[in-house]
């Protein structure tokens, strides 16, 4: 495995792949991997001729009140998990190469970034996509992978990726769980003692929203009730940041539930920010009218 | 030369292209081409393998005020141009191709773009960096030429090719003039009867800044006062948006004139808005002092 930390050395590997007509699989991460992490990998080992990971903890999506300094980082480990998993390069680049000085330039995608995360995280999805974006244009990938537990980061990035014209194929890879239901994350380490069994509330509040639409409940409003009732029996969440069911077109609320939604969550266990979600197909039904029948 | 409409299929030909491994020159443009336009096809011809032309008036780089309506086309004459000066594509893409309904998704460049024509014209670098980070990734140039008349746009696109590790190589070619001096520019079309002629007083005050900094003069302001001096001596210019002396790093002010500067100005003559500029490297020069003379 090839380990790369200048962005030019890799532009230029990335160069010589296209010129042999290989096609490239690439996995932007920031480290600290998980069996998420490793799934988006071994996925794109099947897929693709050359596996390219990057680990780069971005420090433009972090804001000033958030963990960019604590953000768990094990590089050595990441390296190994990578090797085993069968990748070709390695691409780690340092934060003075990614960002100079004199660095001015960001991609902003307007409107899907307005709710959900983006509300309580100003600026957060400009540090992905612009990040996103330089990665792109270094690996030059003909595949992306990314995790469906960051939902509403895949729908910007889809956005950014067709908006910009840059041709790149996403594949967004079912959220890995543990064995509670709760969603793995780099960020679960900071969760201490009972907080990782408490954690996995959220998910459960997921397939609540989940069971009470299989059983004909399409009124967003009282979904949501039901899902923070159901989390406030638990004390060690100490906040719900938001809880959102959005149309997957434009992540703009729905009250009534119908075609494919975005069943989104953020909220504190602990210190602990987590985030969590489910897209569902729902059938449109109409509520039962006695009245109409004969 | 082909002619192509369609963003995906001009993406698929600059593919092939790049599989065969040869050099791509494109010269991205509005449209209306005038010498400016066919010296930036010829540079291109004799130093690439394939020469692609975009025609493509942006409407997110025009203000709501400004002039996209009335901005001068001709496609059918371009094209004709393009192949005497033996193009190989010529890409006109439709507005709704580039700019879907949902469309969201804009490269900002900041600092650079605050001052000049950027105070005037909020948006319009957006908008600018925007469509040709689309264009760039549609047609993958190995090389882009642009004109230093549109001296910050050509900075400002250095930058984002920069911070986004495009790794595009960029030339800017010197700007084309008529016999008079005033630059070439699809403009010009607007100005009437004798304001053609008017028009080159703006040249020839960049001409007197230059003769004052050959003959010592260091003080931007009295530069810049007796280029307005001049410029007011006609009275077809309506109106001095901007002259401002600028270091070429940062486009900020500089009072006192060394290394190089850029010398850029923005006036209307009747009612068109033009703009030139000049780029000087000027030997700093102390001032004479007789008292530390032997």
């Amino acid at each position: 495995m090839k380990i790369v930390t200048d962005p030019d050395k890799m532009k230029t590997y990335a160069k010589i792949i296209k010129k042999e007509n290989k096609l490239i699989g690439f996995i932007p991460t920031m480290g600290y991997f998980h069996e998420g992490h490793t799934s988006l990998i071994k996925t794109a080992r099947k897929q693709s001729d050359i596996v390219i990971v990057s680990v780069f903890v971005n420090p433009i999506q972090f804001g000033v009140n958030e963990d960019f300094d604590s953000y768990p980082r094990d590089t050595a480990r990441d390296e190994e998990l990578a090797r085993a998993c069968g990748v070709d390069a390695f691409f780690c680049p340092k934060k003075e190469d990614m960002y100079p000085e004199d660095y001015s330039t960001y991609v902003d995608v307007e409107g899907l970034t307005s709710g959900l995360c983006g509300k309580s995280r100003p600026g957060h999805f400009r540090g992905v996509t612009t990040v996103v974006a330089k990665l792109f244009n270094i690996v030059r990938p003909d595949i992306a992978y990314f995790g469906q537990k960051d939902a509403q980061q895949a729908f910007v990035i889809k956005r950014m990726v067709e908006d910009l014209n840059m041709g790149i194929t996403l594949k967004i890879l079912p959220t890995v769980r543990e064995k509670g239901g709760l969603a793995m994350s780099s960020r679960n380490i900071y969760l201490k003692g009972s907080e990782r069994k408490d954690a996995a509330i959220l998910y459960s509040s997921l397939k609540l929203a989940e069971e009470l639409i299989s059983s004909g409940e399409r009124d967003a409003k009282k979904i949501i009730k039901k899902m923070r009732e159901l989390i406030s029996t638990v004390p060690a969440v100490s906040k719900i940041e938001y809880i959102s069911i959005v149309d997957t077109g434009f992540l703009k609320d729905v009250a009534i539930i119908g075609g494919e939604v975005l069943i989104a969550l953020a909220a504190r266990v602990g210190r602990t920010r987590l985030i969590d979600n489910v897209i569902l197909n729902v059938k449109s039904e109409k509520p039962e009218n006695d009245h109409d029948r004969p």
